[in-house]
């Protein structure tokens, strides 16, 4: 049996199940490891590979491959609420891969990690057969202030910080050629996937406050993240409403799609995705209140389900690669 | 122009020189990265890849790939003196891969981090076009404790730690065919390539006792060490001896092949090299000093050369990759 056969989870569980575990590790698996250091600290660390054949889609310049791959590594520490240090960053480059482009990529390291106040602190090269990047992130907390994907109970409120459908409509512009004669869609979407943003303030700001039960980003889509929190904390979820962006509503009154079907079966969309005590809206500042959006509540039953417009649907776990098929 | 047209260092620099320095970052250029956390601490890391196509020789198991990539990152860490406390890998797999390998993969992952009593403690997969596996490892290290490849000074003796020989004498075999008619070269050098040993301990105890000005391990080859000393102090070496395991002397013989070219310009030997003050030998317990070896000295001038049996040659600044050609 090959490895893709049992999908990634059954790859991690495999690879899980050989290892020893750090007794002073307190998360498990989950966003990053955290592991105690003493003095009341948690060293917070976390790896992810952007490869070409996978994940570099049409029109993705250099610049914008480096700045993803400090995206997509800085939104799992602000799913965390955990202020990064800097990365490293291990370069794998085809012989034949031209010099200006790595020059590039370094760039969008350096214009990215400007951007979330860290650094590109150092990393190998080596030769390969496609491009691959792969940044290791890392950070130091105070325990306690680390928030896990497990914590959350019934009747805690789901929540989010930022929107959904944007990259699933990019891929189908980008990788489906199914195009929209709206400009400002077009440019919004390839945005998302071009030049993601991962929500670092927001999350480091919400964890502070204590009032988050449960969080993680929604890099592999919105409804895998919320099979994720359902299964790790043995609850349901109800959602009654998901911040869909105008330009997704457009692009799918365009098509005739659903617009709920572009927002929860995406994926690499680094909005946070959290749970939170029922009382924890009232608990935020303003500033911060008007940016979360309450999608819908945590139930006792096991169902994960979308209710909107008075029809009840069943959110299935999958994401954007079952959604093309 | 291509990246490899500049070589390693060349795209090494460009990169460098497209980022912003950490003002708390101490070392530079070198082995780790280290970078200062308060309360006298250093947060110490550095990554390191294994790809199929350029590290994977044949006869290596997937259990000694796993166990190599362990290996090749707890080697800078010996260098530097740095306890590491545990390590992520990112793992890129052909959709075809094995699972079965897999596991052995973390097995061997398992098996070299208990050796040197760290842990995996996460990390994430990524479909690509070969294997690759990438380690980051992370550890902490009083301030000052850390020896950088920068403070030797004319004087000072060159010495190292383990041997070498051994990895040129397996390249041979297994990547020119040139077979030895003793078993036990044949399995002293393979052992050297598939299950090689990081001085963890050895570079620990030599940076507590303050006795090293600087201190690399010789992954890229002996040569490659030297004239990066050289280089980076500003200093000429001065080589009298080098260790060189008897196997590596009978297979020179069996091949008529000098045995001090299999020694300078092999690579991934795990063998630490490093700078001592003149009277360093004199503080180092028994224990220790038994198992380092003098090589030498610095010199004001800024020759690299080697004087055995009466003649002097001059050590170039080459790995296995141009010996081979």
């Amino acid at each position: 049996m090959s490895a893709f056969e049992v999908g990634e989870w059954g790859v991690i569980n495999l690879i899980w199940s050989r290892l020893k575990r750090d007794p002073l590790e307190v998360l498990g698996l989950d966003d990053v490891v955290a592991r105690r250091i003493g003095g009341g600290k948690l060293l917070v660390a976390h790896v992810d590979t952007l490869s070409q054949s996978t994940d570099v889609l049409p029109g993705m310049t250099p610049h914008s491959i480096g700045f993803k791959s400090v995206v997509m590594n800085v939104s799992d520490m602000a799913a965390k609420g955990v202020e990064p240090l800097g990365m490293l960053f291990s370069l794998g480059l085809p012989s034949d891969y031209p010099l200006t482009s790595v020059a590039e990529i370094a760039e969008g390291w350096r214009d990215a990690t400007s951007k979330y106040g860290i650094y590109v602190w150092g990393g190998d090269i080596t030769e390969s057969r496609e491009l691959m990047v792969t940044g290791a992130i890392i950070g130091l907390a105070p325990e306690g202030r680390v928030v896990g994907r497990r914590g959350a109970r019934p009747g805690d409120l789901i929540a989010c910080m930022g929107s959904f459908g944007l990259t699933s409509v990019a891929y189908m512009i980008l990788l489906e050629g199914k195009k929209t004669r709206f400009k400002a869609v077009e440019e919004r979407a390839k945005r998302a996937v071009y030049y993601p943003k991962a929500y670092l303030k927001e999350g480091i700001r919400l964890a502070r406050l204590r009032v988050l039960t449960a969080s993680m980003d929604s890099s592999d889509g919105l409804a895998w993240s919320l099979h994720t929190i359902s299964s790790l904390n043995n609850v349901g979820i109800e959602l009654t409403n998901i911040p869909v962006p105008r330009e997704v509503l457009a692009y799918a009154d365009e098509h005739g799609l659903d617009p709920y079907e572009l927002a929860l079966y995406g994926g690499e969309e680094y909005s946070l995705v959290f749970t939170m005590r029922p009382d924890g809206l009232d608990l935020l500042p303003n500033s911060l209140r008007r940016r979360v959006t309450v999608m819908g509540k945590l139930t006792r039953d096991k169902k994960i389900r979308l209710i909107v417009e008075g029809s009840e649907r069943i959110i299935e776990p999958r994401g954007w690669e079952h959604f093309k098929r």
